[in-house]
């Protein structure tokens, strides 16, 4: 079994366990920060290292397009390609085919360029308006190439909105594609005689917001056997109360033996919630990407009445802020004086701010390195808190 | 005495020493990577101690603007705000007031918007159009808010097709400022009561193409009595050998026993060949600028006949490649093998095509980490030929 679960909290759904890959154990509930094109965005590979991830995720759609399937194979898959020797999941590439290829103008018109068949997804690439058709198979021959530990099949992700007759259509092919997954995953598959070290296959738990689609979604994935459910179409522009419903009958539903991971999940209190939910794994681009635009996490020291009770998270723990502000030109004070990091701990809040405002690159990098170093902080408090009996 | 001359070789007229500083002594001849706006674009301050820079050069006339002298003021000067705590050598603002000045689009007519008088020059910002005055002494002024240890005098710099009566009467305009920016040195300085640790004043040699302006800029100058001298006016639109000539005449002209700094020069061969004419400090945007446009500086192997006449700098000792092109998308060859740091051994040319042709932040980082330090092994290699006596 590559998941191990520990511990599940007397308070809350929340679960501590191990997860291990062929290029290492990582420890749940954790976060993936996001490599789209190989590279965290602004960050070094030893960065990452230093900062203490785990695990790394990165994009199917834009490796099969940068740098190709040829030399990711040449390069000894994303490990190689980035001289990263621990732990890659990938995504099956489906929501970026969605994502960028929807109602695109084209020819002079807006039209929604992406076609779902029975075989599969067809698009034109955002990159050169050429035209291809991910399969189930395709999908994971890609991710193959790349050589990632954890892999996703291709799923058709409802928007929140949808009909329960869309929805159920989507998830039926979801489903017909998640068979078909775990017969191309074999084929696919260059480590299959290596059970304990062997490439991770998750399924995709699809339904939009309809309790009955979402457990009937479960149940058909659960009897397939994946080696981790994934939690799809949330996180789409629903609201936040009904994402948490849907965690609520979702979560209890799946295996308790295997690890479940919610895409594309999200603000710090997010996390938390889900986490109590029974969440063991998240990736969202909010700490790379809002880090570009200048938003900093920063951790609130705790209140003297916090202090008291003793909770793990009191109701703020955290807040953002806007560096490239006026009101930081003068802000002396250390970017983060607990970071793990000298250029956190050395450089001034004034400094990132001129940074920003003179459009140096730098700037880029201080402020991913915060956000990265205060989400993983976030799952090490996580788990911690899980141990204490305190989530 | 802030300036050593430890040897001069007896092949040529380059000359071997150490520059002492308020903050730390650096050993020339040397290269200063540029921070142009209180950074080296795209590296931390920790990677330019790695790279083992001993001094950086930032500009006057972009940090008058951002952050300002108020908030460098606050910061301790450019040391506190980029937390880099060895020498920092200031340029006087003027090149860039003629740089970015000139011959711009405003109000709907090109018109230059550079104005020199007796008092200074007017200009408008690049940032906002606003007016203003750089005078001797303001630009003094700004150089002991931003607290560099190498202050230069405003100059006029003449263009290398200057007539005679124009370089003439631009060479003494910066002679009567040269006068006038040693009061305003003294006046402006906070540390004259430290002799050993003072900030250093440097006057600038001009005079376009002139044999005796030249001399007579150097005859002056040297009669003030500066910290070093630098040379101006060149490398801006003449050939080579016209460059070489006019410090064939104007290096051997200057006092022994002060520091001699060619202001914007240059390519490896241009400072090698003004080493050897007893040029002992440089700086250029190349390293940096051609790092972001993805073209690398790379050593040469020597060749089996170099090795054997074991010259220092053999006839071809570098060569640049442009890392973006096609020909490097699966050479997963280093970087650079014999880098000292692990980004450049471990990451391949193949990764670093990749990263360029994505556009990730991370390209702009490996491309300047290797170009900063090609310069730098330039200088060590170039003292090292010195004190072997094989240049």
């Amino acid at each position: 079994m590559s998941f191990k679960l520990l511990k599940t909290s007397k308070k809350s759904k929340a679960r501590l366990g191990t997860l291990k890959t062929a290029h290492g154990i990582i420890h749940t509930p954790f976060f993936m920060p996001i490599a789209t094109k190989g590279s965290v965005k602004a960050l070094r590979t030893e960065d990452l290292k230093k900062l203490g991830a785990e695990i790394i995720l990165s994009n199917t759609y834009h490796l099969f397009f940068k740098p190709g399937m040829q030399i990711l194979k040449k390069a000894k898959g994303i490990h190689g390609l980035m001289d990263w020797h621990l732990p890659v999941l990938t995504d099956s590439g489906g929501y970026q085919v969605f994502s960028l290829g929807g109602n695109k103008e084209y020819g002079g018109e807006k039209k929604n360029l992406v076609k779902i068949t029975e075989r599969g997804v067809e698009f034109r690439s955002v990159y050169d308006g050429s035209k291809h058709i991910f399969t189930p198979k395709k999908v994971l021959e890609i991710q193959e190439a790349i050589g990632s530990d954890i892999r996703m099949i291709l799923d058709v992700c409802s928007p929140s909105d949808s009909s329960h007759e869309q929805a159920e259509k989507d998830l039926n092919t979801t489903l017909r594609w998640a068979k078909a997954s775990q017969t191309a995953h074999v084929e696919t598959h260059n480590y299959v005689s290596l059970p304990k070290s062997k490439h991770l296959l998750f399924g995709i738990v699809q339904g939009a917001l309809f309790k009955d689609l979402r457990l009937k979604s479960v149940e058909a994935l659960t009897k397939m056997k994946f080696d981790g459910y994934s939690i799809g179409g949330l996180a789409v522009g629903e609201s936040m109360p009904e994402m948490y419903k849907v965690l609520d009958y979702t979560a209890p539903a799946l295996p308790q033996d295997k690890p479940r991971y919610l895409m594309g999940v999200g603000y710090p209190e997010q996390i938390l919630e889900s986490v109590k939910r029974g969440i063991d794994m998240f990736d969202c681009v909010i700490p790379t990407r809002e880090a570009r635009h200048g938003r900093l996490y920063l951790w609130n020291s705790p209140s003297l009445r916090a202090k008291r009770s003793n909770p793990a998270f009191p109701a703020k723990f955290y807040h953002t802020v806007n560096i490239d502000s006026a009101k930081f030109a003068k802000d002396f004070s250390p970017i983060n004086a607990k970071s793990k990091l000298p250029e956190l701990r050395n450089h001034t809040k004034a400094y990132l701010r001129h940074l920003f405002s003179a459009q140096e690159p730098l700037a880029l990098q201080l402020a991913t390195l915060n956000n990265v170093e205060f989400y993983l902080d976030l799952m090490a408090k996580i788990r911690q808190a899980i141990k204490a009996e305190k989530l």
